[in-house]
């Protein structure tokens, strides 16, 4: 539901900053890795949130970055791993060390990650390699803004087939889709325009 | 609860759109013919937007116009559909198709939406078709805003009866005291006025 | 948690409403005697809003005072009346006519009103009579603002032993207390003094 | 999820209040120890805010002082004590006078507090003793803000002990990789790097 807060930091402290917005104080949960990131109180600061909803409370966890969401994300998806122990993972070990050790099988690195015992590292392995692989070679949601507008082709090409994927077609149906529109001359074409071409395609 | 999300919009993907109003962004779920109207990054946008609560969780669910929105809110009242599948269905067909399938029973057409099995394609014909049907005839929901202000008679008198109705009084005795009140000089008249004239033909 | 709206009238029904309050759209269910009082579409409005948290959503109801949003609040506290029958009841007879007939135990008026049924009605004047009867003396809940400030004594003391009993005080306790504050020089004391002064009176 | 709200306050009785922020009043529940301290109807003001969950509600609980609302949390710690007893009790007793009953096992001031039995009151000082003697010694959660942000020392090791202590470390190894830290000329060094060097340590 929220996705992102603007406005001035008014308390920080290591696990948890209240960022006032137009007079609402938004008590938001961080990991150490955003903490650092943070200016002093009384600063505009703007974070990317989750919003967690649990059976009897709504919690916003906030991060720097949009991509360390997108990990938490993932951590969370991870049967038995809730809110606080992946922003414990993630104040324990950078980013991309985490997603390196992952993609590796590294279990001992993830070990060093207090409060990771070697069943739940071994179950985040198993869950999050395949995932977190893809990720290592290109942004895993594309974040398109003003900043990162030059979405490259393949990446282009990735989001049409999971965007076609998701509405409910085979992946191999979709891929072969998108492969004709592109031989067709969907070069350097907007993700529209790929999209509704391929639609047409599968809709004969 | 949030019918509408006014900003500006600050992540586009084929299913998810973040809009920021005053430092909020708010996370929206789309379907594919909205994505295909939305301007790029960094425009100002507004939604037509349901809040679909979840057992865990707020979902908020944005269309391009609000009869697409009343589409969904029809889609989701069928026993089986939620609003990933809705959103899917809306993304797989235009409005005017899906309402013109529906309405004449074009099951084969419904089959060629992705996600949309047998069994849930006949299930949406039989409880959407007689609602459907009022549809094409005319706006179901009457978006009284500056450029529609102008509503026919036949409109009016629906919405005073469909009023009727829904405050506990029976369908027959709400016709009557309308046709009574547009008789006995209602023509023309305000919704207020037509509605008050009812209230006291039927309080008598 | 949202107990007033103020924004732009962007949508008009006359069963709910949207305001727009700086680009968020809020749905709000009206009842009948509120759609009489609203302006036209375009115009800046403010409603007083119950927020009714049901299983599965969150529901707005709006009332253009205070005094028929408190009503509301009466009605729902009837086992049985949710909020679209106690919007449907207030729809069907004023605020006044209302409280007159359960105060004065008048069936038949109630029965007049659609979609309350006999026992329904018994039910109504047998849980509200007491609290309604206090209620015509004075106004229930003393709306403290500019247009209201001057609180006469009476209401005062009422407010004061009402405050000590939610505190937890016995009710004989808390009136004994407010009489001696009162004569010993209480009149025309504000609230704060009267209840800081039976409050040592009761710590003796 | 909501921390703070600064706004107009447009109503005032001795157990809530409505706060109008950007016109959207927000209903918050307060102690009578806020309300002595609230400024007339009409005026600017800024409360603490605890979001208290139920299953059938959100509840906004407010306070002039973030001390308040820490205790407050305190209280709702206490099996069996919700946010109505809760306020109740800081209405009854001053927070020092509380802080220092409980801390000095004074069961006799408990029992002076309305609402407050003996078997509740025993619980309170039985599972709170422990957590509000540290917090005699210094404020609880530190508030940094521009009017308090010289933090000292000891306040600093402990944030830093009790952060690493969160974040899955055995509080033996936190101390002892602080202490290590602080002796390697960690004084005066900010939270930050007081943290990192620990986190180094414990890596190793």
């Amino acid at each position: 539901m929220i996705a992102q807060i603007r406005g001035k930091l008014i308390l920080k402290t290591v696990s948890m900053v209240i960022i006032d917005n137009h007079g609402i104080g938004y008590e938001v949960m961080i990991p150490l890795s955003t903490y650092y990131e943070l200016p002093d109180v009384g600063s505009e600061v703007s974070l990317f949130v989750y919003t967690f909803f649990k059976q009897d409370s709504i919690l916003l966890v906030g991060f720097c970055t949009e991509n360390e969401k997108q990990l938490f994300k993932l951590m969370i998806s991870v049967s038995g791993i809730g809110p606080r122990l992946a922003v414990n993972v993630l104040s324990g070990i950078n980013s991309s060390e985490l997603i390196h050790a992952i993609a590796n099988n590294d279990l001992n690195r993830l070990l060093k990650v207090p409060g990771l015992g070697r069943k739940m590292a071994q179950r985040v392995i198993l869950e999050l390699r395949d995932k977190v692989s893809g990720w290592t070679s290109k942004e895993q949601i594309t974040f398109i803004n003003n900043k990162k507008d030059a979405i490259d082709q393949s990446v282009m090409e990735e989001d049409a087939i999971s965007a076609l994927i998701n509405l409910g077609y085979k992946s191999q149906a979709a891929k072969d889709a998108i492969d004709r529109v592109i031989s067709e001359g969907g070069e350097n074409k907007s993700l529209d325009v790929i999209l509704k071409k391929a639609l047409k395609v599968l809709a004969m």
